[in-house]
């Protein structure tokens, strides 16, 4: 099968190609919010599509989160998709070219917004390798625990501090105790971390009381984001038991701004790994829900910035080798009657993978901070300092087909 | 000083009085719903009020949530306190009076619901008795761990599950292992059980960054209502280690459906509990946060209702022996930057004293449901059966001052 070309500039061979077509809500200069889909270096206004009735998906026109569009579920999701492969690809007419033109904003103009609002976050533990690196340190005697193997394990963490790429992160303060110390202290947090992530993004949902099965999440999650869970790994140590994190993670989350669709998923999904023992019934599926999507974290310090070193990268996982994937954490979450509404986000938890290389974290790569690395130029670092950028890339391939998820940028401030 | 007394019949003496004057969303008989002030047997619909020009708090006409409302801030809350009880006082004109009846609805006639979005909801752990009990069942070795004196600690819990008063509750299932399987299996709960709580309601809110110091949470919490954490106690154990309770909670959680304000609390405030060690400085106030109200927990059978047994008191404890207030929750939630918003729920966790006859929850009567009770009729119970109705009420009194909350009720369905 040959493959259908954009007529739009830039687009070919870009991360922003025909096959990926993700969403986000953006602004052009001086303008309000919109929904917009990128390609190549442009957004195109899907609301001018919609008044120019290239589109019909009325959710759309004006909406400044996508959340109306995410409730309408898959058939709708797949006829967008479908309708602009054809505007932006070579069978559409000239006047609709000339329509799809004016509709057309330089992605470098645009303002990112959120794109959706979240009713619930959840934040998985997907990586068994992430769960026994941090168990190893945590929980030396039994670092996996029982429950691992059995249940998608998460929690719950904090809607209001989500924020976009690009936010700065102010280091967060809260009481931290030094294993030696008689009583804990207060003040600004001395080991900020990053946790790389994927975020998987809510359709339709369920009523209260009615449990997603297995075989019917994909109707229900609509893409996925890239996540920056970050943590105060000293804050978060000294409070998790036994409730587990809150305010070492509640300062902020950043997610990048372009939703990657499922349906632009499809030709990297692989076999699920297998795991041992057999989960339980209602978390047993055939159906594949492994990506093969590698991802990238890089740091620049303010030091390597003013010597003009490029960042440097500190893990490249991939997605694929997760224990738990995000059908099982769904059918998982609603197996109580628990509801799931539009919007919703699911965090994978750290990626991570089994060699040096694929820590998606420092607590991992540092060891709990004992292990020290240098950056270029001879800093050195365990965890965050201020000043540094965590840069956060994801991307997947096969042949010719390419699908980028853009960036994922913060900078700590002190 | 003498009382005013409202000339609204049923007013004088009841939970409902001049003192009161808490806040809802209602709907009168087929109509759309709105917010409403409960006074005696009635609600006074405030749009109406509105509409005949009134009240002049334009963000309570024809609003479906208070969640506008409750980002006002606390000279427009205390405005509307007094313009009310000016208006069903002794001294509002008899042209006032008749606009004032013609928007009274019976309380029996009206429809309550969810009266404020909640955005984030954080349950705390307030009740140091409750995390002594609990913690002896499943950490003896440490049963108050080393943080508990230092940190208020909670949880995130789900928002999107929060339901009224009233609302039925299912029977959640889930995985759950014996101590002495070889591995959890899933199905319905066998351990259900409630927890008594207060839920406490943001105004107006922070800034990402900047957080609420301890002497200014005043003004950011409108009032608090009851709340049923209900809870599944084998889903629960299986699965906190290590991040925490999430399915053993996420199913449902209730609040009744009146907002009482703390300004009509005022006249209830005690000294709080004198903290051992004193807590670290940004937790530290000279304000009074303590409130004397009584609370109440019963339980009333299928067999029971057959048999016309009045609801049998499980417990009564009063929450003014909690060892954090909600002044240090919100300074302790906000103190990383982690942003508040109008409508947030705060739970202060199980409300349990230190007699047996003050335990706000089944795992801590029955001791992890070893130790059985009976009910009137001979039935016993370690935890709740299908059928079974759990009953809340709240009351502070005062020499002629009384405050109710009014009742939070749910009944388990399988």
């Amino acid at each position: 099968m040959s493959r259908v070309i954009s007529w739009i500039p830039t687009a070919a061979g870009s991360d922003f190609d025909l096959d990926n077509l993700p969403l986000g809500i953006f602004s052009p200069p001086a303008e309000a919010p919109r929904p917009g889909i990128a390609i190549g270096d442009y957004v195109a206004d899907l609301s001018s599509l919609f008044e120019a009735e290239l589109i019909d998906e009325a959710t759309l026109d004006g909406a400044r989160v996508l959340n109306g569009f995410l409730a309408r579920g898959r058939a709708h999701w797949s006829a967008l998709r479908t309708r602009l492969q054809y505007l932006f690809g070579e069978a559409s007419t000239l006047q609709e070219r000339v329509l799809v033109e004016s509709s057309l904003v330089p992605r470098a103009e645009a303002t990112m917004h959120l794109p959706f609002e979240v009713g619930d976050y959840v934040d998985f533990y997907s990586s068994i390798e992430h769960a026994s690196n941090v168990g190893r340190l945590f929980r030396p005697a039994n670092p996996l625990g029982d429950n691992y193997r059995y249940v998608p394990l998460g929690y719950h963490g904090r809607t209001s501090t989500i924020v976009l790429d690009g936010t700065l992160i102010s280091r967060p303060s809260g009481q931290r105790k030094a294993r030696d110390a008689a009583a804990p202290s207060f003040g600004p947090t001395a080991a900020l971390d990053f946790e790389l992530e994927l975020g998987f993004v809510a359709g339709p949902g369920n009523a209260h009381g009615a449990p997603i099965p297995i075989e019917a999440v994909r109707n229900h999650v609509y893409g996925c984001v890239i996540l920056n869970d970050w943590s105060a790994r000293d804050i978060q140590a000294w409070e998790s038991v036994p409730l587990g994190p809150l305010l070492g993670k509640s300062f902020a989350t950043s997610i990048s701004p372009w939703v990657v669709s499922l349906e632009a998923l499809e030709p990297f999904r692989v076999e699920n790994r297998i795991p041992d023992p057999p989960p339980l019934a209602h978390l047993q599926t055939d159906e594949r829900w492994a990506y093969d999507i590698d991802l990238e974290v890089l740091l620049e310090s303010q030091a390597m910035r003013a010597h003009r070193f490029p960042p440097m990268p500190l893990a490249r996982p991939n997605f694929r080798g997760m224990y738990w994937h995000v059908a099982q954490q769904l059918a998982h979450l609603t197996s109580n009657g628990s509801r799931v509404r539009p919007g919703d986000l699911f965090g994978s938890g750290t990626i991570s993978g089994s060699e040096p290389e694929m820590l998606g974290c420092l607590l991992e790569r540092t060891r709990g901070g004992t292990d020290a690395f240098e950056l270029p130029g001879g800093e050195r670092r365990t965890y965050l300092e201020n000043g540094d950028t965590v840069i956060m890339r994801a991307r997947a391939s096969a042949g010719e087909r390419r699908i980028g998820f853009g960036e994922l940028r913060g900078t700590i401030v002190g």
